[in-house]
């Protein structure tokens, strides 16, 4: 930044939860924050509240006593509800900027929103980026994974500050400019995909090992904290570990066992599957685990479905528990080869020339799905990767071939015993589709062009073609 | 109509393949109709083409002549692209219409656009229909099935025409007026959805059968002519016996088997799946078709993917034909009934107060997802039906709890043999979870208020709480 004498480096607007955390980590880094908030009244708590930090807390009442206690050109970060009140929030603050300030927006928001404001600020000379911050309440305070995207000129100014508050990975911070406008946005909205999945493979373990087994929540913990001893290691299977294993105070049963069974979900999950749709891929892993947060809201239909439905499953071989660690694994794998599949068509839809070895490497501590395996992600993409395509790299191939067995066996399994496995069997149709140099589409090239003369191709010759069906009357 | 003479009934724009389709049947029906054409030269050819039709048919040189050969209020078909295209055209047509008259777009919209388009000609005292045609080129020709939306004030004028070019089912013209803006296109756009999954369920029927169990072409599509016979009676699957069982004149070969297994696809498929989302559904079965053809596309991934993802399938049970038929059943009303999902949500949150058995009904003829089993689900949505849900009426659990064995053994035979099954896995998995009182989404919530403070409910007692690691330093 250029040298302003006493004025704040950088400012932030909005002391929500995460907000309040990020503003804190700022000044814990020795970095002089300018703050302020719509309920004024929270700007005086979060100062006096903030101990030997306020040193680095300027609280401010007003935009414009805000504004001028900026260093120029000012980078002001905008932590407040996503749509209409964070356009209107730009709106109030750019009268007191000057033509080349930037505003960040450090929320869950969705890309195309992103590129809208990019593109409007851009117009009037300001500067926006889209920040995608993971880790929850601690990680924003401690050190998240921070995903930016914008106008690298205007990164540039703030990355000493960004790295500073980011996890670290061995020393390695995990915050990286990746691509102007939207992309720091999507490779957040991606992120929490590929999390959404991995939650409901865990949850799907959970199903098979206390309905097909009849464990108990601290068995399944226990089996839990074991697994984030191997190649399982991550954040979720440590968490699911620990909860797994919690005791309810009130009522001494185990926690999990006291939670009503209807997910919440905000946007990003269903963000994820639908560019992807529209980008022409699959997040079939993470359909999967959208959708089974949607169908737990009807508890009541599933409740008359237990009633109604009652079918005495066809039993078939149980799994050990070697095959659920090696099934989960594989599925994990095939959720986040899903992701980058999706990250890889944004890319060159948006050109954003994403480095997806980065985008694994900043992944590897702060955010939730971190876990060894993206360090081994990230090695992939720097290596040889045939058809740009995790499952191809040599080290992923070979983990994929070794676990799909036991990923056939728990799909299997379940599918005999009535557990439902939507993700497993979702991440399984995945890697069987593509070692099908043959697939099944010919049929349905050859239905289409039969009701709809859409035409095919020919496997051996070129151009367009019609089957023998055209030429009858119907 | 009013009586205006020798006025035509109706106009159509859009002298293309459906276009011309349609109103080839609107003549030969017995009412005139006025048409005309961006390029004016198909005017003349059309008419020339039309044989003894001609006589009901006004061919128009520009949209002045075409505008004032029309009886009033005037109802005009526009059978443009969709896009910018169709928006020019209704400008172009607005300054020679007067308040009152209709446009109708039969075409493949999407219901967001029509919804737009309605509110904005609403307001400028026009009308406008949005109006799903299903049948593919014969269909519309002689007799598809008709989905409308719009004002009913301005359907009644031209609903004898609708209703006499419809798709009779035993008498009963396969059109209705089925709610305000966008209610017809969005039942066309579900229709396709459901018929994407129908035609992936029967694709990876014919994998199990030519990959698994050796069958040829022919034998395969023998198979499913006398499946056809049965309770699996069906256009789609009318037409797969007959392009199974098709000749390639040039090789001799059977025709699927040239055909390039690259699939394309337009938009109604993923439309379906992105509204299911929106509306917090899962129409899993319908992205796994979705997701399928996409994979199809990338050919060279597969085949990559064939030499470098080699394993030996663990190998596992066979299933029979009576197993395979009896799975296909199940799933197909398993994918109709996240469809009619889908429709019972949208309903709600549109206000669209649309009548399930009379969408069931006019998709019984003329469309291609036509089949027995509509009349069943009909008959079943105006029955008893708890909870509004297709796979908890009478009939249709009973249909269930009989086929899951079949599709229990089909998804777990072709996940040990190594045959990709997404749709079937898609839902059995829906099935599976829908008879869960008690699911697994418990673990996903303490997941979420562990890293997230997110909060949950509990079984025991309302509100929102929190697990005991909420208490403890992390």
């Amino acid at each position: 930044m250029s040298d302003n004498g006493d004025k704040a480096a950088i400012g932030l607007i909005g002391l929500g939860t995460m907000g309040s955390a990020l503003a804190l980590n700022i000044a814990d880094n020795g970095y002089k924050i300018a703050v302020t908030n719509r309920t004024v009244s929270r700007v005086a708590e979060f100062t006096r509240d903030a101990g030997d930090l306020a040193k680095n807390l300027v609280g401010c009442d007003d935009i414009a006593s805000f504004v001028a206690s900026l260093e120029t050109p000012r980078a002001i970060i905008l932590m407040v509800p996503a749509g209409q009140a964070f356009d209107d929030q730009i709106e109030a603050l750019k009268p007191f900027l000057d033509q080349g300030d930037t505003i960040i927006d450090a929320g869950n928001t969705n890309f195309h929103d992103t590129r809208r404001r990019d593109a409007a600020l851009a117009a009037e000379g300001f500067r926006f980026i889209g920040m995608g911050v993971s880790g929850g309440e601690e990680g924003a305070r401690f050190g998240p994974s921070i995903m930016v995207g914008g106008p690298v000129e205007s990164f540039t100014p703030i990355e000493p500050i960004i790295m500073a508050i980011a996890a670290k990975y061995q020393g390695d911070p995990c915050a990286a400019h990746l691509g102007p406008d939207g992309a720091g946005h999507f490779v957040k909205t991606v992120h929490n995909g590929i999390e959404y999945a991995d939650m409901q493979l865990i949850a799907e373990v959970w199903g098979i090992l206390r309905d097909g087994q009849g464990k108990s929540a601290a068995e399944a913990g226990a089996l839990f904290d074991r697994w984030n001893e191997g190649d399982l290691k991550s954040y979720l299977v440590e968490i699911t570990g620990k909860a797994l294993g919690s005791v309810d105070a009130e009522t001494g049963k185990a926690m999990v066992d006291i939670i009503l069974d209807r997910a919440g979900q905000k946007g990003t999950g269903r963000w994820t599957v639908i560019e992807a749709l529209g980008l022409g891929q699959s997040a079939s892993t993470i359909e999967a685990a959208v959708g089974a947060r949607s169908w737990s809201a009807v508890k009541d239909v599933r409740e008359a479905g237990a009633e109604i439905l009652k079918v005495t499953p066809e039993g078939g071989a149980s799994v050990s528990e070697e095959d659920l660690a090696e099934a989960l694994l594989a599925a994990r794998i095939l959720a986040y080869a899903q992701g980058f599949d999706i990250l890889t068509a944004a890319s060159e839809t948006y050109k954003w020339d994403l480095d997806m070895a980065r985008v694994a490497e900043i992944w590897r501590a702060g955010c939730i799905i971190r876990s060894a395996l993206l360090d081994d992600i990230s090695a992939a993409f720097r290596g040889d990767m045939p058809k740009g395509r995790l499952i191809l790299a040599p080290a992923f191939a070979k983990r994929l071939i070794a676990g799909s067995a036991a990923l056939r066996r728990v799909v299997a399994s379940a599918a005999m015993n009535g557990q439902p496995t939507p993700a497993f069997s979702a991440a399984l149709a995945y890697f069987d589709t593509m070692r099908q140099a043959r697939g099944t589409t010919d049929l349905v090239q050859a239905q289409r062009d039969f009701f709809g003369a859409h035409g095919f191709e020919r496997v051996d010759q070129p151009g367009a073609h019609h089957g023998p069906w055209a030429m009858n009357p119907k």
